[in-house]
């Protein structure tokens, strides 16, 4: 069965076709620059590659773009678009509505759409695709998965804050959490390699965004990003924990405006705020030629891991193994290294040898001392939503 | 030698008189609503307890009550104030300034009106007892003990926060930390009861105010209060961590002014925000009658605690001992017990008959078996402002 995973941005589309159940990849791509001046399509099948720039006007001008070649005699994978019997939706905000994947119908638009003061940077593109995706593959079945499904089996007291109740009973003020979709698939990847009942597991994911969650059994009980996708661990651009209280002050005491301090915390906050680079392997070969700010900004990432490691071992009472996941946590020896630094006292013992390495596959990285097995294992949130889509179906 | 001890708020003074180094008591007491329309004088002695209600206009008034008061030939306790030869103040902030208790200075007191931006509520009435100290008992050496030098300690990766480097340069927006001469004092008194040469303590300050350091070797190596003293654990009406995207929420989405935010997260959050009781003797015995918000309040708690100690374990590489202390840890049977349950991991085991006590003393409460000691210590700031006063002279 042929089915099609869409993840629209509000200026972008990133699309993967599956053969499933056999997790085949026919092909793949991105549609990016939608609605700017001048736009451009990727596209990647086995025999093929292409990539062109062009004005995209919207999400369905995109998207009838990789129709176009999905259907072309050169560059094509089918016949017809009937082919594809549904199209999966990544969907970032399912609020306390969603805890699971659902098939998309009127009802579900509506509440994706409750949710936009949620999430508003993602959801109405989302929702755009969802909408786009029903007029041009009118035969398939749409699906949504929910990012923050995965977190619906947080207990209330790890996801209330310490506010006054009518924030949650009435505003829904609550930790959602996010990247539920990374998270699940590799703890499940996980839970298979350590052939245990009962499992004790954390899961990191690094990449541009950070997240960590404590999984118990299989079940996620606790996760560092909240209301929104910002606390917890360091990352590119956004801040991660900060003192709340510094917002007034910036505001009050120094002036600014509250939406310069937002985009701060968001935009400038970070390794880039901390280095001024955006990205990891700039940071590290700088630090590698004794730049003290990169040097610092790598020991606070990795301590912040490591005080979220160390407060999931006290949520679980325990753990089997932690998992390193997503661009950083897939390719970067270092920040694994210095994250599995000191860490004797909850078993965790890495092995350098076997951390020299850019996992493609489940991979162990610690030593056979080791109590707590310490996995690479990449992610793969598309091949996840493939999974989930054909599941339901 | 005799030292006076001064702890000036905003409308109150505490005050107690030391004869030292014996450490014993000569008196103590409060002024409490100077500048209301009736203030309040209690002063208590070995043999004199007075209390009395009087309008008093200023601090200068309130600390010439007690001066009276001293030298009463009914309730005195001396025959001149020549014979306090020092007087040790508690200064809420010391900025990056002051690592160490410190004599006052001209130069000190401009620096502690420097940091007032920093502590608005509390730095300009330690301030002005300073100064109304030097014009009563001016034979008397004026000492500063501040509430953040313990925490100077703190190293670097744990006191930046991930945002432009440009706040901690140029605004000094850091980790300060606070509640630093309590941290000192009880960890001085689990070290010397552990008669270990190399430590690993948390201590757990639950007052109105709470909060926990991670104490390597007598030194604070992290603490979770922050640049203001209201992130961490949760308090009587502070909020502790929330996720900051909440703030933005509330003010942009919900309407809310920016000052509204601030006092609801700093007066209406914590425990009386979760239960709408601020005293913790009242929520315990609703929990126990079956209300579940505070049963609920109870849990969180206990839970942002745990977290908290895991986290520190993880920045020790490992722990000898947690210490609870101020009113709460002192005499909260239930709190210390639901913190020390499920930590079996850490090697914390408490002992449920031990842990029925109201500590005026150094306690144990851990079961035999417990790899890490749980201690009940109670704390004493006047008398460990005193003692640092005493051996700075």
């Amino acid at each position: 069965m042929k089915i099609l995973v869409l993840n629209s941005g509000s200026s972008s589309i990133k699309y993967q076709l599956f053969e499933m159940p056999e997790q085949h990849v026919i092909c793949s791509g991105l549609i990016e620059r939608i609605g700017l001046e001048m736009g451009a399509v990727h596209y990647t099948s086995e025999t093929n590659n292409v990539e062109e720039a062009t004005e995209i006007k919207d999400h369905k001008a995109g998207l009838e773009k990789v129709v176009d070649l999905l259907l072309d005699k050169k560059t094509g994978v089918l016949h017809s678009t009937d082919e594809i019997k549904a199209v999966g939706h990544r969907v970032v905000h399912g609020g306390s509505t969603f805890t699971n994947t659902t098939e998309v119908t009127q009802d579900v638009k509506d509440k994706i759409k409750e949710l936009f003061s949620l999430a508003p940077q993602h959801n109405p593109a989302n929702l755009e695709g969802i909408q786009v995706a029903e007029s041009i593959f009118n035969k398939a079945k749409q699906v949504a998965v929910f990012d923050t499904a995965f977190h619906q089996s947080i207990p209330i007291k790890a996801y209330k804050y310490a506010i006054p109740n009518k924030f949650l009973e009435q505003e829904k003020i609550r930790l959602y959490g996010f990247h539920g979709t990374s998270h699940k698939y590799v703890s499940e990847k996980a839970i298979a390699y350590l052939q245990k009942e009962r499992t004790k597991i954390i899961t990191i994911h690094l990449g541009n965004g950070c997240s960590i969650t404590a999984i118990k059994d299989g079940q996620s009980i606790d996760h560092s990003l909240g209301f929104g996708p910002v606390t917890g661990l360091i990352m590119g651009s956004r801040s991660g924990d900060i003192d709340h209280t510094l917002i007034f002050y910036l505001v009050n005491t120094l002036g600014y405006s509250i939406n310069d301090v937002n985009t701060m915390l968001q935009k400038e906050s970070g390794m880039l705020g901390l280095t001024g680079f955006s990205d990891l392997r700039d940071i590290e070969a700088a630090a590698e030629n004794g730049d003290t700010n990169c040097q610092l900004a790598l020991e606070m990432n990795a301590y912040r891991i490591q005080k979220y490691i160390g407060s999931y071992v006290a949520a679980m009472n325990g753990l089997d193994a932690i998992v390193f996941t997503a661009g950083i946590g897939e390719n970067s020896e270092l920040v694994r290294k210095l994250v599995c630094t000191n860490m004797e006292t909850f078993g965790i013992e890495l092995d350098e040898v076997k951390n020299n390495v850019r996992a493609k596959q489940i991979t162990e990285i610690h030593k056979e001392s080791s109590k707590v097995k310490v996995l690479v294992i990449p992610t793969n949130e598309e091949l996840e939503i493939a999974k989930q889509t054909y599941q339901l179906l």
